[in-house]
């Protein structure tokens, strides 16, 4: 049972860093063959709540922890790519401040999409990985290499994924796949010395 | 007493659904026979939350997990219906975008509406659902074969419940109730399988 | 030590009530003589959280609940007043939806201010309450007989609280202290029998 | 293992204060020295969360806790700062509301510009406390008197930080930085006498 509720803001933890050793040796290997990593939006690059203003435009909030994580990967050489179902402009204004080129939006049919890109960028299934946290994401997570839910995802996707985020979306789980994918291919350590 | 508080985003569980093993014998039979499922808004579809600009405009905040529930109930034949004692024009968006026709804003007395909606589509009470949070949900919760109270609920609201969701209303208490609607009807697996 | 960090979402409790059986002796007493509750804005009807927008303008975050709580007081004779340090125009907006006239902004000396508000409406500082959060409210809670805070107030309000809500502001501390002043005058029930 | 997840809202514990007796000697004599406090924002004075709209404007969440610490640093002869990598105006506004008159925004090099900063203050390095939670603020911290890292810190940043908050950035990090360095100067008491 869960303890009487708390409060929305205070304490808490450091964010979700998965060291180098704590990696369960499978999901290390399939993440040291990642060249792309492809993430869904709502619920995985946000929380899933949906902002409608009375205008009918549409409110999206992204995490700075995830930004410095797709820029990271982006820096080692592991593509980002992004598909989602929904369409909406801040997606845009977001994935061109990071530098994401590879942005798919209003994609009924995730799995087709991943599949164009992969063509495109001649790369092998098992070298991409994908982020994702409901039932729409499933047929893109059932090719790739490394398949990933958040930790808000809907348990029928949460017991399909190789590996779970401790985070939700929005608030860092992307950025605790780049992290893990950077710690298993060695670069972890690199990474953070740019900063001392 | 609660915990000593908490992050506002980090570790999680995945989102609530309940198999159908898990539905307590009567809450199964009760939501076996429903065939129209009605939902509050505020506290219910939202966290309750209201959120003013300075120019009096309200922008309401839904969820898209509760989305991908409104639209499945409705793809296996069970209807969806909104009413609401607010008016807001996100709320008219956001149900136009789920493909739900009977939306009914600015109603203070929520059982007659119901029950004028319950004749139009000429069904019988035992037929509905409502799923609400608060007092002004009660009347509505009254007559319907399957009363639902929303984790966030008033305790007065939650007592006279058949069943309370796990999650609060805005962070997917909806799905949540419609996961459980189609496993008490036997669909939930092929709904899952549609993605497989 | 806290929790390791949880959802920001997901399952909870029912809202805060406190039944009449539950408010210690000497708060009951206090309650009971109550004809106006006056409460501060940021972090007692919100979260404390200031949104701040590319154009100057500032967003407020109120919630369903206290509202309903916030008209069941004056529903029984309990004026409900508002005095805040900060200006902002869906203070007003949210008042006049309530019936609150009562709306005092910009007020750096909340002490002056009320009991400028009790001359006028000829009350004793024993016949109002006042709920805050923190140090800017300690003046006028130390004048009045039932002084709250809000679960997320800062300790050196909270040590001089008579009373303390459960919730946090913005997420349903106001309702909690107008149930349990309904509750002290032995109006709840008929509160809730309304809506049977 | 964090517990099955909770509301994002109700119950909770008061906002964090550290009292005199309850700081690290080492870092008392830190906070002793401090002149100059400078915080990042996104993730110190924000939870993080970045706020797109559809026509591309940014909306930032300050807490209003945070602001009466910060104004209480002025006031009592500490200088206040915001470094920041990011660029929006709702910096610039929130730092004028509260007499901030040291923002840097669009800043890399975060050390560069705390360097020239203390020099323009002819203050020493030791003198100043630098606030962050992610890599970037890394550099910064390494060179000042007091380096702290918020709650919601990066494990990285939390071990290098002479201090760590309970707090997480946006929800009060701030306030308790700016509490926990008056108590070490000795002002703690005569700051909360002003409202007494």
């Amino acid at each position: 049972m869960p303890s009487p509720g708390t409060d929305p803001s205070p304490y808490s933890e450091t964010m979700a860093y998965t060291h180098y050793t704590e990696i369960p040796a499978d999901v290390a290997e399939r993440a040291a063959r990642v060249r792309l990593v492809v993430f869904d939006v709502d619920g995985t690059l946000t929380d899933g709540r949906l902002w409608y203003g009375e205008d009918g435009r549409e409110t999206k909030v992204f995490h700075v922890h995830d930004g410095l994580g797709l820029k990271a990967l982006q820096r080692n050489g592991v593509k980002v790519g992004i598909i989602t179902a929904r369409i909406s402009h801040p997606v845009s204004l977001r994935a061109e401040e990071l530098g994401i080129a590879h942005v798919y939006q209003g994609q009924k049919d995730k799995r087709a999409c991943l599949t164009g890109l992969l063509d495109a960028l001649r790369l092998a299934p098992e070298e991409a990985a994908f982020v994702g946290d409901d039932l729409p994401d499933l047929p893109a997570m059932g090719i790739v290499g490394l398949a990933v839910a958040t930790a808000n995802a809907h348990p029928w996707v949460a017991e399909r994924a190789h590996w779970r985020t401790r985070l939700i979306g929005g608030y860092g789980a992307a950025r605790e796949v780049a992290d893990m994918i950077l710690a298993a291919q060695g670069k972890a350590e690199a990474e953070r010395d740019r900063w001392l």
